[in-house]
């Protein structure tokens, strides 16, 4: 079952999301960008659909209108855009409530979350990709997994309370992971040390990780509860209050969770 | 140039640098374990070396003595063990300094550093792992080189005032970031949700870390300064205060690096 769907939104989501529905079959009609420039580029790289700048779709052959734009965007874009009738609206936002879309025009809301970090230029793989789907109505729900299952095998339906929990774990599963490696890179440039040096460590300590468990995986200094390492770590950070104050407050976690 | 090395310790780094050092055809003299049961299972795996539970090692044919026990038991067997003439004696942590072998009966000292996380049973290509050496003594310095180079191409030599630095580096790079995991793991199970879910995640944006530099790759509600998405999720957290004060903390740190 191929679906005609129409993309609002000209950033990474709504590029990866494109090409990945458009490999799998399905029609884009249109993709709207604020600048059509964008937009139009857009359409030419996904080889299908209409490039516009109007939030006005009354004339559009889509059924499933895909808001990919930034979490702040999202309601005012909900507000203000027109739709068919019988249209389905979802959002693929991890950190929006699906009630935002409650005022638009749509006959059906859901959400469609690819719970991924897409970058510009860089391929993802789909089949990787958990999609996170939400709606209140049964037959939408279906639709979008339908759409889900034909660009990954990974779907979850996921409330809104739950999706919440779930982003806030995504923040520390990757942003936070990647600023420790951020914070390990300032300390080595600040001692003229080659970060370089640190790579096999953080690629094994992650392979271990996923492999054995965070919990089983875990070693260091506050694993082992070696006090006078910690204080003579956490005297050397002095230099940086943050840095200082997230060594002392990880540290006490590990121990803590010991 | 082939060594003769003696091994002290028994634990997972002894294991994995006697069998990287036997593949590189230098000659296991023996392997020390305080529990002489343990030293022999480990002979029987290196199938070279003699078992001893003693520290006198008077009559061995070692030239090099490699210390690989836990940071704390580093000075006390330093100071209890007797070697031969003109051995170096050297250990393998990056948090001691080469100064606590300084009362050793070694004619010479230098530190063999390892950087990388280590997994009983679990295979390490040495080839990535950079070793990374110390000592006062040149020649002994230029012996350390070789053996290391003959484990791996990856080798660096470090003073201990920068060893301190790397450590806590490899602290944020590799615990700390497995930590973050751990909570996000947290966070899933209270909510009755799939950790599976992350893991595209986690692989994908570590992936991107290291390709692109935690910097560049940062991405989330801390980077965009999304206040309100913050102080919901912090609001979210209340039920734990430590991770509550981590979320904090660590996103007030990204902001801060913006």
């Amino acid at each position: 079952m191929n679906f005609k769907i129409a993309i609002i939104g000209t950033g990474n989501v709504s590029w990866h999301l494109a090409s990945a529905f458009e490999d799998a079959g399905h029609e884009i009609t249109e993709i709207y960008g604020r600048d059509i420039d964008k937009a139009e580029l857009w359409t030419e790289r996904v080889y299908q659909g209409e490039a516009t700048d109007s939030l006005d779709f009354t004339d559009s052959q889509a059924e499933i209108f895909v808001l990919a734009v930034s979490d702040s965007a999202i309601s005012d874009i909900a507000d203000q855009i027109i739709l068919p009738e019988d249209s389905i609206l979802v959002h693929t936002s991890g950190s929006v409530p699906l009630e935002v879309l409650g005022y638009s025009s749509a006959a059906y809301t859901g959400i469609f979350y690819p719970l991924q970090t897409f970058t510009k230029g860089k391929e993802i793989d789909f089949h990787q990709v958990p999609i996170l789907l939400e709606s209140d109505d049964s037959d939408t729900l279906r639709k979008l997994k339908k759409l889900a299952r034909s660009i990954s095998p990974l779907q979850y339906v996921v409330k809104s309370k739950d999706r919440l929990a779930l982003h806030i774990a995504a923040v520390f599963a990757s942003n936070f992971t990647n600023h420790m490696v951020r914070i390990a890179e300032e300390l080595m440039n600040r001692q003229g040390l080659d970060f370089e040096m640190l790579k096999p460590l953080i690629i094994e300590s992650m392979t271990k990780t996923l492999e054995l468990g965070a919990k089983r995986a875990q070693t260091g200094p506050a694993k082992r509860e070696d006090m006078d390492t910690l204080e003579n770590h956490h005297r050397f950070l002095a230099f940086n209050e943050n840095i200082a104050e997230i060594y002392r407050v990880v540290s006490q976690d590990i121990i803590d969770s010991n």
